[in-house]
């Protein structure tokens, strides 16, 4: 059996490089032969990497200890540049938090985080507090209201859990940065029930 | 004056290898050796873009014939890799569309787009009902409706004006794919008004 975790974090390092070369991607201005010689090293990169690729999607799979982990994930995944990635944590009353730092990957407004991007986040984090390990919920509705303008730079993402209905969870949750909030957002999140064994 | 649409075809020809690499980077199961030596090349193409950096964010730059571009865009910017990019048609009723096809960087559910970058999309997509060429619109809410998973793969996403009042624009779109619709959104954009000169 090959260290499924060494390797995991060899891809993680990878994915890290990943998402300064994004950074840089949008803010070089550097000349034309660096911009040459920079593609030809990504090009590079992509062929060695592609030696073995998974068909489609890397999906949710199971770690060596039997979780379930989503390395892919577009938000929390370690392994998806894309990914800022989140870390979100849970108190013991059941509200869930995380902290990030918006680059300028994800810039809509001028110096500003895009409004879709506010709302991704948002959908990620109030979904968080339905989530059980092996067992994730599904957006049914979500609201977002725009308070002002989310500047890039270091935000905190929190929500909570309203009320419980059946399978339904009523979440609330807002985005902030250090002089208040900027979005709040309500939504319901669904937990389907299990197929009878 | 150096060319500049020259030098924004580079940059935009360098993020979309970034694409591939994020892609590959997520779906990679090549050995040891070989991401090590991909994660060598992609950290020198970060040093060679460094070279010269602008600070901060892209923002909204004008083009040489004075037109505002938005290349850093987390939705539309060609210099932006997190961007598929889109590109947004407007029909002559004002209707918008486009269609994108969503690889492995943007998913959630495994083999399903993540249900916070089917928010990010609308998002963007019924606020160009709104925007204006120099004169951006800033969502003031929105309301998402999941009806049911959005696999990943090509999907079309439209929206149009419901009605407007004053500074306010009411849109309602939604995400498809070819079974039909999977999200619908409704969202209020304001115009801010302009300062008097």
């Amino acid at each position: 059996m090959t260290d499924h975790s060494e390797a995991e974090s060899d891809y993680g390092q990878l994915a890290e490089s990943v998402r300064r070369l994004i950074d840089v991607t949008i803010r070089t201005e550097a000349g034309a032969t660096s911009v040459a010689a920079a593609t030809a090293n990504v090009d590079y990169a992509v062929e060695r990497l592609s030696e073995v690729l998974m068909p489609g999607s890397f999906g949710v799979r199971p770690t060596v200890d039997g979780q379930p982990v989503a390395s892919g994930n577009v938000l929390i995944g370690i392994r998806n540049p894309v990914a800022p990635p989140l870390t979100v944590h849970r108190n013991a009353d059941g509200a869930v938090w995380t902290e990030v730092t918006l680059g300028a990957a994800y810039e809509g407004p001028p110096g500003h985080a895009h409004g879709g991007v506010c709302a991704m986040i948002l959908d990620h984090v109030l979904g968080a507090t339905a989530h059980q390990p092996g067992r994730p919920a599904y957006t049914g509705t979500l609201t977002l209201r725009y308070v002002r303008g989310t500047p890039l730079g270091p935000v905190r993402v929190e929500a909570r859990v309203d009320r419980i209905d059946g399978v339904k969870t009523f979440a609330k949750g807002r985005i902030a940065d250090n002089r208040g909030t900027t979005v709040e957002a309500e939504g319901v999140f669904i937990t389907p029930v299990r197929a009878p064994q």
